[in-house]
């Protein structure tokens, strides 16, 4: 099964990536990178093919697909930004003296085989083999297959290009592959869907790998009694309209009994081309509408989103900083946002230096995620030939120093 | 269904957990404590109908399932730990100034609700139990049936002195529970299994919910060529002897094909008791035995343990720090140790204060994991009504400071 061959050489090639030093990632990467710019052309044609196929798509659908210069520059300078960070490979998160001459470093290392399954953005390509690539792990590739030209256009100048290990990139161009990569547990470590809600919670439904990421964004903001009028319809505006067709924008508007009259009004009024609607607290709308639902109060309003939410992102705006502390320790949601927009919920906003994805699962990584998502640690312990032995019989004991410092090897 | 019902109220209680200040936990876990010493007789008599029952299990099962006064003591010494360890809640592990009055914090939270299903040992409910109050979780707790009336006094203790929030803590009974129990994702965030590896494993085999644990530990000490050969004697003695019924001893002795003849004959000779193989790579026999594979040198034995191992621990003898490094960084496992026994492998020794289980995945925790594996974060944001469409329009700029503080509210 080639499918199978290239999980197995990815694997491999994930134990050379992770042994490959900072310097040999960012020459592949800046290499990828000026390969893209002298391969445009290429690049450019396979995707005008891809798009001619694409005619009768919905135009939302074929935006997404076109990779032209300005998506190209994108790209180039994506790259390059990555290979400016600094290493996420090798840092001593914890150290600690066990004893004299015990010591114990948890360092940060790649997971190993990332498999990332994208619709149509053939962006996306570049950027998730750039981003594994800086954090030193292998990848499966499967992307649509309305842009299967420009992908493997991209693809074959990632791997030409970016040289570091036999096989570190694959990509899968089948629909049978992606079923099958599904249950490639034991190959791949950590699975990342691109895509609608729809493809994000199939993808989740059908594999035992972990997944990271999100099938739905559904946000809410809720105006308390003692939110200053003003900044409420500044917030709720943002965090609606500002770019409604994604993730952090907000779907529902909870707003205080005792101030619907009076900012409600203000609210419609600032947002005139918003479709406003009583129900529907569980739709993602992704667009000019959004659902209101008057509450008696704070506890009502937490008890809403924690029902109806995703745990994506969740805003009050309130000049009580009371309420606040409890709407953000009451709230199950990676975000939990005091008088300001959903819409900050970006890992570029957060100062994460990258994205990987934004994670509404708990475990490993919640809300946005950088690099940090596609790395784990492992625990060096460094001696003199200690035994437990020893401190089982009294001959020592432990001591439990914070070292704060590197690693040594 | 009662078991929906009981994961319904558990999910109602972590929200309340999640809310309760650290005194409350702790005085909670200490008004256990108390009980547990007041209430001895009755635990002790459920417990002797228990191992009464089970005359016919084998000598070790029978020996896991006793609670006698020195269990009792070791579980109120437990608690009474937990409660003097500082809150693993609400700490700062982040935080960043986007711009000036927009203040982003990444706080630690409770998970949500835990599941843990257990075998025989009844002393792991409480332990499970008091972790989960001290982090702030609800749990569902699922004991062998063979303990069922010594879980049961238990449980009656923990609940009632532990009165924190209605339904925090439920014990399911039934066989059939344990198997809806695996099916109730959506409800329970995080499985722990503790038992058998055959136990761990289909436990794993059979949810959807992401489980923390370990079915194997298969770990290795290899022997370099540049070996001091007395330390390479006690560190392989000491992994393997020192208890070989735990995950963390050695299973397989890897030696360098140069030293093989001088300094096998050695550890050999200093474990008379200990059966040598020439197979079995992928056994973990938890006893008194030990495989061994002659290698051609440090890359073969990496290949190995890459390939048989279970990614628990590896450790390396060797008075070649390049050699160590290579190891450490070549074998994919939670633990690589350098001149020190595997046996070290082990949340109290490593200094975590308080064990919730070793695991062998990678994401979210690896190796040996403290109350942090109960744990989560979340992004709290503080603003002042700040909206993204400002900086979109480039009257303000992010500015990205790290603040080190803690989190305000």
């Amino acid at each position: 099964m080639p499918l199978l061959d290239d999980a197995r050489s990815a694997r491999e090639a994930s134990r050379k990536l992770a042994a490959t030093p900072l310097a040999g990632r960012n020459a592949a990467l800046l290499a990828i990178a000026d390969a893209l710019a002298s391969n445009s052309e290429a690049i450019f044609a396979a995707n005008r093919m891809d798009l001619a196929d694409a005619a009768s798509l919905p135009e939302p659908l074929a935006k997404r697909l076109r990779y032209d210069g300005h998506k190209l520059q994108e790209s180039v300078a994506e790259l390059r930004a990555l290979a400016a960070l600094p290493d996420p490979l090798g840092r001593a998160l914890n150290s600690t003296r066990l004893a004299d001459g015990l010591e114990l470093y948890r360092v940060s290392c790649p997971l190993g085989v990332i498999g990332m399954v994208f619709e149509s953005r053939p962006d996306a390509l570049v950027q998730i083999a750039a981003l594994c690539l800086k954090t030193g792990n292998a990848v499966l590739l499967k992307g649509g297959s309305e842009a299967r030209r420009t992908n493997r256009a991209l693809y074959d100048v990632v791997t030409r290009a970016g040289n570091v290990a036999p096989g570190w990139c694959a990509l899968l161009e089948s629909r049978e592959d992606v079923h099958a990569m599904l249950r490639l547990d034991g190959y791949i470590d950590l699975l990342i869907p691109r895509g609608s809600g729809g493809f994000v919670k199939f993808i989740m439904d059908n594999t035992k790998i972990p997944v990271m990421g999100h099938a739905e964004g559904l946000c809410h903001v809720y105006v308390d009694r003692d939110a200053d009028p003003d900044m409420a319809v500044s917030v709720v505006r943002d965090s609606k309209t500002q770019y409604p067709a994604v993730c952090n924008a907000a779907e529902t508007l909870l707003i205080h009994k005792d101030v619907a009259d009076r900012i409600l009004p203000m609210i419609r009024a600032a947002m005139p081309d918003c479709e406003f609607r009583d129900d529907g607290w569980d739709t993602e709308y992704l667009d000019m509408i959004i659902s209101v639902r008057t509450v008696s109060g704070l506890e009502e309003a937490i008890a809403h989103i924690n029902r109806y939410g995703s745990g994506h992102t969740d805003a009050i705006v309130t000049s009580d900083p009371a309420a606040a502390a409890r709407f953000m320790d009451g709230v199950d949601s990676a975000g939990v946002f005091w008088n300001a927009s959903t819409r900050f919920a970006d890992g570029y906003r957060y100062g994460l230096g990258a994205e990987v994805g934004v994670s509404t699962g708990k475990l490993h990584a919640r809300g946005p995620v950088g690099m940090e998502g596609l790395t784990t640690y492992k625990y060096k312990l460094l001696g003199h030939g200690d035994t437990v032995g020893e401190f089982a019989d009294g001959k020592r004991g432990f001591k439990h120093e914070p070292l704060d410092r590197e690693c040594p090897l």
